[in-house]
């Protein structure tokens, strides 16, 4: 096996059915699910894989992942019609035939029964399971099952979401912990933002260096929404253990990455800047152009924003930059539209229109074209503090269509406010 | 093999590598958007894969791959960072080294310079190519490559979504077109709002039955984020003989569903509302509190916003719709900050404060608790055309995330207006 020896930790692959997945048609989102699951239980997924309504192909499929790991979830193709076929392909890998289940067929009879409706006779192959296979009750009609194949187990689980995740939750979760034996992973994630990629894993290099004999936690990145992520992993008997193999390397990459940091697990920036304004008992207004209110649509997704959020102005054409954001009309003319001038301007209109302790403002060129001689992901921002002078930067944002120069210009836009009110005694 | 003898139309597998993957914290959408790209031009997707930053795990994924299918497409692990491997594990699977690219390493150095800052010379590894491979021009600073693998043909592409589509669009369809000597295949889509999945395959259903005994073109539904769109796909020669099947029955679908026409193809219904405004010659202001900024981001997405967009006013807490947005203070007394009657007097004053023609104004109740009385998901929204009273609407939406209500909320505002727009003669 190219993956090696068998570990003591189970390890598991997630397999989707359905021609839709293949064509694009949909995405399969129950295997992320189902890994995070797995995961929080110790068990290590190897692999996703998606196959199409084809007999050969799952049960190829299928007959793979049993000679690579332990368990294999297999998700879709439990319906009633001709190209539901992960009961036929599981029983050929099985070498069984299908057997009619008395209780499941009297299941789905009353289910039809129930809502008045009558069953077309089709629906009682999902009655028909592999022999030797224990049904999961079903949710809707489609009946799960597990079954043994050689040294693995097999759970079969409908690919409606809400019924494939009633049926990990009941049935496969406690059914494979009792197999396994296992204990639990656990991951926190320390969220960055302003640094690129490389330089988060340069500074975290020490630490990458110092754990990897012993492989435990680990440590991965990943660059996501102009934000780049450091994961630690533990595995231990018990959350508790994993918690405690974990959080004093966290707080020593959240040292290291110093004001890189925005925050930890599922916190983004506009978190951080809801946290700073809380401890200064600061409101905040803002003035958008380039991203049309993209900043403030951030900041209301932190619950309870009212307590510091008290609106903005969004001065998308010059007009209104000066008669609704007060922008000085020879401010406007000397410096352009995208300028740290006008934005430092914008940020203080804001403020006052609005009463708040604190104004942001974002300007910026988003494409398609330039503008005014500035490039295509030209932003300037402007944060005005209580007592303080306006503190202004430009950056040059990479990204090619203008709704990803817009969702990054409101992520500097915020990180810029972050870093300016971290700096801020209370 | 268990797939069945090759046959003459090319097929393909798609990977996608990175351990967030399987964790559950990323949901893989490159690979069904590749396999939509694919089937467009003919080629058949067998099956996709995901796997871990591991090279021995990428290895065997690409190998089994290349045994498999006729193209592989890889997307991930082309980054800076030491869980960046694909490049190390495709070479292993060809049996080649790597080599330092001079002209993709000046690349990268660049990309740095021209934006000031300093380049962590870990950055350098992303020049390194298997021998052997053509390099595909980066987007951002990771080259994608393709390679002959004994029989098939690999192509690597960077994760990140835009970089990964432009780099498909410009680089790896002409190429595999090439190849495979494939004819085409091409979609288009009708996208309707505000109609059940089913009221709209009732209205295609005549042109859904003539269709049916040619097949060309397939008609399929898509119930997907509010909107229920309908898919054309044509099989010709070419993508001109492909469109002039398409063309006329997308004008017949777009005929019979009338007012739940929200747009074709990419066009949401911001490009529907941007295209009414420009036939009317109207500007638009809008008011915004539940969805923070939300509506005015959707809408600057648009290229050339500036022609018909003014601006708005973001009034999240009550203060603020009276002192910016406006609002009676007896109003907001008598009726509550989510009423129809404050929404209708935040729209006429977003309508008046930026100068604009017309006037859209949403409040509501994002959660997570209800608010005055008011269940989360209430949402009251306004529009005040030229020469019109105001019309208001008042809906329960469905949500349970204040971030999900806010951005349902967001599109039926738009939709609330690109129906009212409609209903006006230019």
């Amino acid at each position: 096996m190219a993956d090696g020896p068998r570990r003591v930790g189970w390890r598991a692959q997630v397999i989707a059915v359905g021609s839709e997945l293949l064509s694009g048609d949909s995405v399969d989102t129950n295997s992320a699910w189902i890994s995070m699951r797995l995961a929080e239980m110790g068990v290590d997924v190897l692999r996703h894989t998606s196959v199409g309504d084809d007999v050969d192909r799952i049960a190829d499929a299928v007959a793979e992942a049993c000679a690579r790991v332990d368990a294999v979830v297999v998700t879709g193709g439990l319906g009633p019609t001709q190209d539901d076929l992960t009961r036929l392909a599981v029983a050929r890998v099985a070498g069984v035939g299908l057997e009619r289940r008395q209780d499941l067929a009297r299941h789905v009879s009353e289910y039809f029964a129930r809502r008045g409706r009558l069953m077309p006779e089709r629906n009682l192959v999902q009655a028909d399971l592999p022999a030797g296979a224990r049904p999961l009750q079903p949710a809707g009609t489609a009946a799960g099952f597990v079954l043994d194949v050689g040294a693995a187990v097999v759970y079969c689980l409908p690919g409606v979401p809400s019924e494939m995740r009633a049926m990990v939750e009941r049935d496969l979760l406690p059914d494979l912990a009792r197999r396994a034996g296992v204990g639990t992973t656990v991951s926190r994630v320390v969220r960055t933002a302003g640094m690129a990629e490389s330089a988060v894993a340069d500074a975290c290099a020490a630490v990458v260096e110092r754990l990897r004999p012993a492989g435990n936690p680990t440590v991965g990145f990943l660059a996501a929404g102009g934000e780049t992520r450091v994961r630690l992993t533990a595995r231990a008997e018990s959350r508790p253990a994993a918690l405690a193999l974990l959080d004093p390397v966290l707080a020593e990459l959240v040292e290291l990455l110093g004001p890189g940091v925005v925050g930890v697990d599922d916190e983004g920036v506009e978190h951080a800047v809801a946290r700073q304004l809380r401890r200064l008992g600061w409101s905040l207004a803002v003035a958008e152009s380039v991203t049309g209110g993209g900043v403030g649509a951030r900041l209301v997704t932190v619950a309870g924003a009212s307590d510091w959020f008290r609106g903005g102005l969004i001065c998308y054409v010059d007009e209104a930059k000066v008669s609704l954001g007060g922008v000085d009309p020879q401010v406007l003319a000397a410096h352009g539209p995208v300028s740290e001038a006008t934005a430092a301007a914008l940020a203080a209109g804001a403020r006052q229109r609005l009463g708040a302790d604190v104004g942001l403002a974002g300007v910026g060129v988003a494409g398609p074209t330039g503008q005014g001689g500035r490039e295509v992901g030209t932003v300037a921002l402007a944060a005005v503090l209580p007592g303080a002078r306006p503190r202004t930067r430009e950056l040059g944002l990479p990204g090619r269509e203008r709704s990803e120069v817009q969702a990054f210009a409101a992520s500097a836009a915020l990180d810029f406010l972050r870093r300016r009110l971290a700096k801020t005694a209370g």
